[in-house]
């Protein structure tokens, strides 16, 4: 049975798709607001987990739509979060499990268990997050066993989730992003397996 | 890395335990009340999946406090609860790391992710549940998978859980367990793994 995991290039989403490999036929799918985006980090750290790895286009309108919303309440969050939604929804019309590297810890995004029960009725996929059971202590270890891994700040790495490209638009836009995100938000970008 | 996995035999312990063996040294650990009860099946269960399998008894006074708790509120989800609690306070004695497996769809036990947050930081512990990321088709598509299990109604199948003892001490005590416990409660018990 194939999975699809929204993959981003980082340790979250990367163990997602490794733990959930050894039952599933794992494809990987990294989301871009913009069809010109080139992702060749998260394309190399796709090549080094050894899945297939496809790259989907939201549609037009929803990064401005995003824009808006962050403009709007002041924070990210609600906008993340509607984002992330979008994705697990055009997702489910290429698989039906679809998956993320959610965690037990994680705030944004994360569906509330009604979310997660509309989801799956309406669009009849499986929402599977392999690691949601699994506390960040744990999370840890199993991404030191399995992954190398390099850490930075968002702006400094590249990877493939939501935010580098909406602070990207801002600032295209001469607006300061820097005031709707939070000043240190720690990233990883998956550079390798490791060899046990 | 050695994980103890709370096991009633059935599928969903049995499939958190297959699921986190492939990290983690597992240990099945089955909790009774009274320390002359014996569980062939879900011994002979355990020896089907392979893991090393430990009956730990609990505390005396808990079964009394548990039908306590089931005479005063007239149902028995607050004592499963309180049950299931202690069995993990417990395993955590023993384990760093403790385990159960708790489903998404899950309503008891199941704790809230304050109780989770306060057991992992007082006990010093990482507490697993593989299956929570997991919706019910997707659990019984990997225990079709993974297991080979028999299906039947509480009393009628031996298994490892605790509403069993419960009723069997009412019942013992001339109680009717039935005004208490939902009719229709369908167990299963793992009889063997198939051979994937």
């Amino acid at each position: 049975m194939k999975a699809g995991v929204l993959f981003s290039g980082g340790k979250d989403s990367s163990l997602a798709a490794v733990l959930l490999s050894r039952d599933y036929a794992v494809e990987l799918n990294t989301f871009v607001f913009g069809p010109g985006r080139i992702l060749p980090a998260v394309e190399r750290a796709a090549l080094a987990l050894g899945f297939p790895w496809h790259v989907r286009i939201f549609g037009e309108g929803l990064l401005a739509r995003a824009m808006d919303m962050i403009r709007s309440s002041g924070y990210p969050n609600d906008a993340i979060q509607m984002v992330h939604r979008y994705a697990l929804k055009e997702l489910s019309t290429h698989y039906r499990v679809v998956a993320d590297g959610t965690r037990f810890d994680d705030r944004v995004p994360m569906l509330s268990r009604d979310e997660v029960q509309s989801l799956q009725d309406t669009l009849r996929c499986s929402y599977v997050r392999p690691l949601l059971g699994f506390p960040r202590r744990e999370v840890d270890s199993l991404v030191a066993r399995h992954l190398q891994i390099i850490c930075g700040e968002t702006g400094n790495l590249e990877n493939g989730d939501y935010e580098a490209e909406i602070r990207e638009e801002f600032r295209a836009r001469g607006e300061d992003a820097g005031k709707y995100f939070p000043p240190l938000h720690e990233q990883s970008l998956v550079i390798g397996m490791t060899s046990t």
